[in-house]
């Protein structure tokens, strides 16, 4: 044992952090700076408006759950999750052509965290991965400790073949319901090919559907994991879909509350993955998630949900419409949470413009961040569900603002 | 497009799995697999006994959390935790030594996620990790992804050189409060060596400190992140030490939270790996666990739980001298939840005690799955907080008879 000398400073130099952590965006940080900015206007985020949370019955959920499940919400629970919450999302998923168990369903601390799981469970450092494009930021982010190489996967594009898309991969990944960022609803000839392809090639593919309730005009198409299921209709689920949800959208992003419906063999190897990462998710949210499923809430909560993200929809692209038709064109979501934009002018950068809006007052996602090099810049995401209507049009009012300032700062070149 | 011809049966070959999944131990599927066996006395895990939880006080708090803070609980919190939390754990661990801020510290899902994102942040495939031997196995299985390679360092062995045990290494682990899985506490000397080593090194040290408050005889030590401040005692902190909490062994495991105190950049660093992690910490739970400590409720509880488990453990050690003495030596723990016995014949393997065991009812967790290698197969963790005297009893004689058993089956030797 060493003499006890006085403690050396300490200044030694420290071991790096893993090189993962040096290809990370910026925009978490610059929204959180942004947060700073007296009276700005936020359509940078996901964010459900928080006057939809039904408090006072989720309060008394949340009561209950420790009340009446003590020793079950208390102690730590399984890692697959409460088995009670798993036959209740098997039930919710599930149908006559596609029987659900509980051993077809993981249950994870939100959303990111199946995320997380398919890239510990299905990647090498390096390993490609066939995503939609543009991609989730936050499966960006989940999967950058893994490093993976992307193959962009650009569902509309004239041509596109799902067999060479995915071929190769170790899974492809899509939120066929209102993508995130593009608010795009994949058609169904696209989800059947893409389904095939899976079959054909035994490519993973993993559908991500936060966003699914949140529909405001037309029909409904059949998940992707429901496609797959007619391959063998009836029989317990093997297929190579992985279909991932939360109750962010639905309910409230704070419980944390996700979860994983795959074949068996998928949810014991993403279950191997969750015990190195948080154990268990909190029994006290699983509870609250199960009590708002099962009391009816989530059905109950759903229309007026729509009715108000449906009007804001439409608010915003009326604001757009006002304000910025010069220079963005977009479409008009059915559903989810975002409208793209994109500019018409290939030369306007929305990550120049990102500091002016912000100037102005007004914080976007730019397009960017939604494509693993970076090289996007043509674009930007913009959030309808956190603001009532005179603020989606004073926004885009302060955003036509930025364009202008941009343009000037470049001699007015955009 | 593909015509809509026949969906294929999904029968191709499936991208392999990530090679970390074949490494990893089989005990927790063993354990699941022991639950099923009735009258079962279950000495294999760190669990508190539930009748400790203060259900009605945590079932009113967890009401206030939703009730009285619906927009910050429901909705998507700070990555790093909330503010308050934050705040009351700095209060919590900090002192005019060791003065912290919320900048020193991130709220985390549960310990477990805390060894996550250390491995997350400091891991290469390969990294090298200097560990206390034996190793907290949940500790192994959070970095098995980044597949480490190890360097056991045995804290109490004659001739020990910290300085050589932490160099070259991206971080050092250890659990100084009653170690898991040996009950060992670190005396003051190993302590301040390994400090020293850090920060001549620069070496990240890990202080993982689960059961530092269940502590049964004599007087606490140090912490390793406070012995490290006395080298610019009253600056913030900035050195080498991560230490890691958990509120799980002092309230409720259900709960899911957890804490790491470090040095702001180290924060930082751990706060971008948790965003592509789980996003946040739930709301709902991290207020639940603020209003615990701020109550008071965590102090007023710990004089009874202290109480119990002492208890525990001396019931533990008697019934381990009345029917294992001729087998196995252990020591007496000063705190914690474990008794570490080691064979007296080192042929006596656990790993294959463990079928016999569990034949005669009782389960225990065997040397192996605490050693990176699964090398040690000559002792076994027992846990004496979840049961009574009487089954703890039962329990080590069911032990005895396995051991009879094994040795029969052997012909006689262990």
């Amino acid at each position: 044992m060493a003499p006890s000398s006085p403690l050396p400073a300490s200044t030694a130099t420290r071991p790096a952090f893993a090189r993962w952590m040096g290809t990370t965006n910026q925009i978490t940080r610059t929204f959180l700076a942004a947060g700073a900015i007296p009276g700005l206007i936020n359509v940078a985020g996901g964010l459900p408006d928080p006057t939809i949370f039904p408090t006072e019955r989720l309060a008394e959920f949340a009561r209950r759950a420790v009340a009446e499940h003590p020793d079950e919400v208390l102690s730590y629970g399984p890692v697959e999750g409460l088995a009670a919450l798993r036959d209740a999302l098997a039930r919710r998923f599930g149908s006559p052509a596609l029987p659900l168990t509980r051993d077809n369903v993981l249950v994870t601390t939100s959303g990111m965290q199946g995320l997380d799981l398919i890239g510990k469970v299905l990647l090498e450092d390096g390993g490609l991965v066939a995503g939609q494009y543009p991609t989730y930021l936050g499966a960006l982010d989940a999967w950058r400790p893994r490093a993976p190489s992307f193959r962009n996967l650009v569902l509309e594009a004239p041509g596109f073949d799902p067999f060479e898309a995915v071929a190769g991969a170790q899974f492809a990944y899509a939120v066929p319901n209102f993508s995130n960022p593009t608010g795009r609803m994949v058609d169904l000839a696209t989800r059947r090919a893409l389904v095939a392809a899976a079959h054909r090639t035994g490519t993973w593919l993993v559908e991500d559907d936060p966003y699914g309730t949140l529909h405001y005009d037309g029909a409904a198409l059949p998940r992707l994991i429901e496609l797959s299921a007619q391959a063998a209709p009836g029989e317990p689920y093997a297929g190579p879909v992985i279909s991932m949800g939360t109750l962010s959208k639905e309910i409230a992003p704070g419980l944390r509350v996700g979860w994983v419906v795959a074949a068996p063999a998928m949810i014991e190897a993403l279950t191997l993955a969750k015990q190195g990462s948080d154990l268990c998710t909190s029994g006290v949210t699983q509870r609250v998630a199960l009590a708002a499923i099962e009391s009816g809430l989530v059905d109950e909560i759903r229309p007026a949900l729509v009715a108000l993200y449906r009007s804001r929809r439409d608010a915003l692209c009326a604001a757009l419409s006002a304000h910025l038709s010069d220079w963005f064109d977009w479409e008009v979501p059915v559903g989810g949470m975002f409208v793209w934009a994109v500019a018409k002018d290939p030369a306007l950068d929305t990550d120049a413009l990102l500091p002016h809006a912000l100037s102005a007052g007004i914080c976007f996602s730019p397009s960017s961040v939604f494509d693993a090099t970076g090289a996007n810049r043509r674009g930007m995401r913009l959030n309808f569900t956190l603001n009532p209507p005179e603020r989606l049009d004073e926004g885009m009012r302060r955003l036509a603002t930025a364009v202008a300032a941009l343009r000037r700062s470049r001699g007015g070149a955009a």
